[in-house]
């Protein structure tokens, strides 16, 4: 693999980015040893920060946030001024592809995402297509000022939804609790649930590539729903999909550099072994699952090929006060064990991260009661 | 142990019950051989049917309906005229004991139930007590006027929340999707949770108890929130107090028969191994667990220990055409394999339910389907 593609693909902007400052992530995703582990939270711009939600005001609606480039790249880079955290992730939302695809998408005050024209039928189904990623022109142009002003403090990672999670959203029309829409279309026409996850996953993929193109420095792919299907369905479903879109990344940013890839299923520690053959680096798991377990089934032995595991604790963990935190932060790394310290060889590697999103209630002093946590005990576990 | 302890237990009802003409379930639960793969579905009486919705309009209210025990016993008998199922349950709530602490349920309209006074500090959590079981002298009085009315056609499953899940009631005072104030108790004064878990499994118990000697013939704990924990508080907050319910609950009903003990963790599957460990007959599965993986781990073998396995087909199915919802009874069936069919032994059974109550919106008329595929089938595999 070449060491800088710059040149190789013409689509790529030629743009050069500070060189990185702290590779910690990077490497711990790549199964590499660090002197600590390394830390981001899910939705760690959010809510909980009162600078984020002022911002959010000036901006006029979340989506008003999402796709002006300079309020998205001002969020984003929020929580890094308050906390050592070791990623920054773009800020966006998992359905800006639908929303490109023509659905409508649109945040009403106090209630979650909503498309204004779900799909429900074959008609709306074979209207589906790969959007121009020119209507996503504010994504990947977000990517790249938030690279620029990052100035190399850590790496940046790209997102989108999963297929599977997609077509959740694209058949309810909104958020759900029993998924009956989308599991009716899966049982009654599987054809049609499948048209739409085939396209889907194109479509992930190209927008995955054009974050990449754009300066992203990893990716993940969020399975927020996967974790609702019925056994085999999950297979057929969502994680063959999830395949799909990662045969399908570009394995190299503009950098040269290789672009870890990030899977994480919500509620898919029952199928750890189905996603080991993920061609991925890095498995996501929440706090359903013990972390030993997880490393003893995917992470691998020192010099052997395994996953790096991310997670994976309840972010309601963040309301108990400051010992408790430190406690709670000391039991997810000791479940995980010891990372291997041999800088010659790959060996198992976690991540530290919540086992989902940030609440918007979180006290903010808190969540640096638990970032030290994790650089200290982790140091310490090294030592 | 005695085949008839009527007179070994001075509080116990006298009555005289009709013998049981279908016992599939109750020797599936002990892991007997049967014909066929009994099945009953988790709210089989409900609002997918038009008589009980014509019942509930007469009773003006949710709660109207559960305290009146000749409305119980009509909607609890309503899903056995049209299908042919192998069990009834009780109809009720599982919030039925926190109410009778006195934290006053109510069903608003179109929404789910509502605690008047939620149990959130410490001096609510002092107060909390064992009821008094006049107080839901409601329930046993409908246990017993359904079991009369069944007349022995199959047998009557007596049911209540597991103590972690009553807890997250009482503290959230309604439903929830982050259980944020329940796991702020927990993280922050797991003292205050643990003492609230200890009332709430010596009330389970006390009422499983009084449903037992009312003519229950096997008892379900709905642990409906346990999998929203945790790994770690998951075996410390719901799996140690349902196993204390467990430990305290009679062994046999007022007829002398032995009363199985029935455990649902929803999400739970990751936990099968540590829920093995339960003093109960029955674990049951949602459909994210596969049957064939949860037989290897805790169905044991013929002439062994062991547990039944109960569910797990995504209730969703039922929104597909019968030749779909046939081809998943088949596949649910199939990932169990063949019960064992040696008379003389225990050995694996399943007991066919779906992994989650049934939907309001189910088709009346697919469940018919659903219920004649099982028995078809089953049949078929033990040829």
């Amino acid at each position: 693999m070449p060491c800088d593609n710059r040149s190789m693909s013409p689509d790529r902007t030629p743009t050069t980015f500070a060189p990185l400052q702290n590779d910690s992530f990077l490497r711990a995703c790549l199964r590499q040893a660090t002197d600590h582990t390394p830390v981001w939270l899910m939705r760690q711009a959010g809510r909980y920060l009162p600078e984020y939600c002022a911002t959010r005001a000036r901006a006029g609606s979340f989506m008003g946030l999402a796709t002006n480039v300079d309020y998205a790249t001002e969020v984003t880079l929020q929580p890094l001024a308050r906390y050592p955290l070791d990623a920054a992730i773009l800020f966006s939302d998992i359905l800006t592809v639908p929303d490109a695809m023509g659905l409508g998408l649109s945040f009403a005050q106090g209630e979650g995402p909503r498309f204004a024209t779900p799909v429900r039928d074959e008609a709306a189904v074979a209207k589906l297509a790969v959007p121009d990623m020119d209507k996503l022109r504010y994504v990947t142009d977000a990517v790249t000022s938030i690279r620029k002003a990052l100035n190399g403090r850590v790496p940046l990672i790209g997102f989108s939804g999963s297929p599977w999670t997609l077509a959740c959203y694209m058949v309810e029309g909104k958020g759900s609790d029993d998924y009956r829409l989308v599991k009716s279309m899966l049982y009654s026409r599987p054809d049609l649930m499948h048209r739409m996850l085939h396209v889907n996953a194109d479509a992930v993929a190209t927008y995955l590539n054009a974050q990449i193109d754009a300066g992203a420095q990893a990716v993940m792919i969020f399975d927020s729903w996967g974790g609702v299907l019925a056994d085999g369905a999950f297979q057929a479903f969502s994680l063959a999909y999830t395949a799909r879109v990662l045969t399908k990344l570009k394995r190299t940013g503009v950098d040269g550099q290789i672009v870890p890839r990030i899977v994480f299923t919500k509620g898919g520690g029952l199928w750890l072994k189905d996603m080991n053959t993920l061609e991925c680096e890095v498995l996501g798991l929440d706090w359903t699952m013990n972390l030993g377990t997880a490393r003893s089934l995917v992470g691998g032995e020192v010099g052997g090929p395994g996953k790096a595991l991310q997670g994976n604790i309840d972010p309601n963990v963040l309301f108990a006060p400051p010992a408790a935190i430190r406690a709670e932060v000391i039991r997810v790394l000791e479940s995980f064990g010891k990372p291997h310290t041999d800088t010659a060889t790959a060996g198992p590697t976690q991540i530290f991260n919540l086992g989902h999103g940030i609440s918007q209630y979180t006290p903010p002093e808190h969540v640096a009661d638990l970032v030290a946590a994790v650089h200290e005990h982790s140091r310490q576990q090294r030592a």
